[in-house]
C-alpha cells in the first residue's frame, strides 16, 4: 500500500525484462479494478479487461507481438474498449483507455510492481487481429493497450523529463510564477 | 495525504458547486506536477498546463463556457497539448492528455478537494478559440479539458458503474472467475 503521490513518482515505463515471481490473483484483481474505476466519457464505461494471471497466459498472447515484458511477465492485464457503447455525438475511448491504463500502471506500483503500457505492437492491423481471436473479443472490440504487470528484473531505465517549469504557467500560457 | 486506492475509491467527477475556500498555491503545483508526471507517448511530453490560482484567473476563463463548478471554483487547471510535439507516425495526444488528467484528479483527491473533467465544453469551434485566446496559448495548440479544483459545496451526485465482474475476465473475453 502506498501514498498516491508516492507512487506517481516512482511510476515509470518498464521496457525491460520481469522476475518470474508470481503476482497473487487478488493483487492482479484489485489492480484490474482501479482501472474499471476510472472516469469515463458520457459514464459509457466502454472499457473492457481481460486479466492474464500466470505466465502461460501471457506467452498465449505474447505470440500476437513479442515484447521483452510480454516473454518474461508473470502477469498481465489487456484492456480492450467496446465501440457500440460510445455516444453518436462523440467517441471517447482513446481518452477512457488511457484513464484506466492511467490507473492501472500506478496500480501496480503501488502494490510493489513494475509496468509498462505498450500499444504500439497492436497498431498493426495483422497483430491486432492475432490478439483479439487469442482473446475471444466479441466484433467491434479494439485491444487498446496490453499492461505486464511484475516484479522488475533489474533497475528499468528511465527517460528524462522536460523540467515542469518549462511546462506549467501561472494564469496565461508562458507566464512563469 | 492519500493511500493511492483510497483516491481512486474517492475520486468522482463533481459537477456541482464548490466552496469558495482557496486551495493554497502549493497544493495546485503538486497536483499539477502530478499530471506532468504522466506517461506520454513516445515521450513526446506533449502537455501543457495553465494553473488558474485563484478565483479572478478562473472566472475569466469561465467567461468561453460557463459551467457550475467553473462559475464557483477558487482555483483550476487548463490542460493544453502542443500537436507539434507529436511524431509523424502516430499522435498520441489524446492519450497523453488523458493520463495526465487522470493524474490530476487523482492528486486533488488525494489532497482532499473534488474536481470534474471538462472537455465537453470546448468542443465547440467558437468557445474552443475564445479559451484558447484568454489563456494566451501558441499556435497549433488545443485546450482538451479544464479541471475546477476546490472543496465541494454538498456530497456531490455519483453515476452508477457496471459491477467489475461484467467488465473484467480471465484469460479470455467473457470468461468468469
Amino acid at each position: 500500500m502506498m501514498e498516491y503521490f508516492q507512487a506517481v513518482e516512482q511510476r515509470y515505463s518498464h521496457k525491460e525484462r520481469f522476475l518470474p515471481t508470481p503476482v497473487p490473483l487478488n493483487h492482479l484483481e484489485r489492480i484490474a479494478k482501479a482501472g474499471l474505476a476510472a472516469p469515463t466519457g458520457t459514464n459509457s464505461q466502454c472499457v473492457r479487461l481481460v486479466l492474464l494471471p500466470d505466465r502461460e497466459s501471457v506467452q498465449t498472447l505474447c505470440a500476437a507481438a513479442p515484447t521483452a515484458g510480454m516473454e518474461t511477465a508473470p502477469a498481465a492485464v489487456a484492456l480492450l474498449t467496446d465501440s457500440s457503447a460510445q455516444q453518436a455525438w462523440h467517441n471517447f475511448e482513446l481518452e477512457d483507455y488511457a484513464a484506466a491504463a492511467e490507473n492501472i500502471l500506478l496500480a501496480a506500483v503501488a502494490l510493489g510492481y513494475a509496468s509498462v503500457w505498450l500499444d504500439s505492437p497492436y497498431f498493426d492491423e495483422e497483430k491486432q487481429q492475432t490478439a483479439l481471436t487469442i482473446l475471444g473479443a466479441p466484433e467491434g472490440f479494439t485491444l487498446r493497450v496490453v499492461l505486464p504487470i511484475g516484479l522488475p528484473d533489474g533497475e528499468g531505465s528511465r527517460r528524462g523529463k522536460i523540467p515542469c517549469e518549462e511546462r506549467m504557467f501561472y494564469r496565461k500560457y508562458g507566464v512563469s510564477r
